[in-house]
């Protein structure tokens, strides 16, 4: 390791999404964004693998979160109450101040097939984790794989009006009201 | 257009397929494809864009079928009878001749993260139209996009067990048994 270089991380990853924004996805280089955030290129590859990954780091923690809070839910708990719980554990990443940051991160993504592409395989990754938790958890197929998509649904409506700059509610609150309401909606298929 | 080249398009795809099988997915070329196929370079792209169409081509074709049978359905048809008609209509394309196909498709699709990701792309655009249709036929939010992931659940795991060689049932029966196993399950989740 280097030099000791307070909040490096989160340096790189403002200073990228700056050079995201001003210049583009693709014209934009890791020496760009060390640049940028006052750092040595090789202060970039301590902290991500590429450029690509300043935008889609952390899953393994968030995952963890999400399987924990399923995992540790009280042994009476419903699948959706156990949902209801990797929803809130999840509120831990997404806070009030990680919110602005956040939809700039979703206009980036968004504008990309590469990156959207990406993304859906995080969000796959998410379901099989929360699936392979709630069949931990005993709950058979193919409620446990349905049980995870409508998580999924959730999560993706609630980080999209958590992202709104017209809401300012917090995600947990706006993911449980998107849960419930899901639930309800599966009483009107058929 | 070049001289008439009979079941050109099939004969790209069975060449392919034999390449990226005896080669790898990553030492196959467009032009080895051809030349597998008999057929000249350009023929290849007059047919795909790329190698990676091979695997990925006539989702239009696809998405358009799912939509019109949800368009079509009977006035009182409920979403899961649309979703069923929509599977139903998917059949068209999953016949038992493309069976060993779809397999060896589906192996090289498994073995790279980028067709992973290019696959779920596609399976992101098959709800998202699914969830337009239905909105278009009058079912509201979010119950069309649970309907929706709830259909697309319902295809991969229908989809994985028409291609297990161990199952001699058509695409449309197995559809059938996965959606009413799903919308059983449902009632199990609160």
């Amino acid at each position: 390791m280097g030099r000791w270089e307070p909040n490096a991380r989160e340096r790189l990853e403002r200073a990228a999404l700056e050079l995201f924004e001003e210049r583009g996805y693709d014209s934009t280089t890791a020496a760009g964004i060390a640049e940028r955030a006052g750092l040595a290129k090789s202060s970039f590859f301590r902290h991500f693998a590429d450029k690509r990954e300043v935008l889609f780091g952390g899953q393994e923690v968030f995952n963890r979160l999400v399987a924990d809070a399923i995992t540790g839910s009280p042994p009476e708990a419903t699948p959706i109450e156990m949902l209801g719980a990797a929803l809130d554990a999840v509120a831990v990443v997404f806070t009030d101040e990680r919110r602005a940051l956040a939809r700039r991160r979703q206009a980036i993504v968004a504008g990309h097939d590469d990156l959207r592409e990406r993304e859906l395989l995080k969000l796959a990754a998410l379901t099989g984790c929360l699936s392979d938790a709630l069949r931990g958890r005993g709950v058979p197929d193919p409620a446990a794989g349905l049980a995870a998509e409508l998580a999924g649904l959730a999560f993706r409506n609630a980080f999209a009006r958590w992202i709104d700059p017209a809401n300012d509610q917090g995600f947990a609150t706006i993911a449980r009201q998107e849960l419930k309401a899901l639930v309800a909606a599966t009483a009107t298929l058929t």
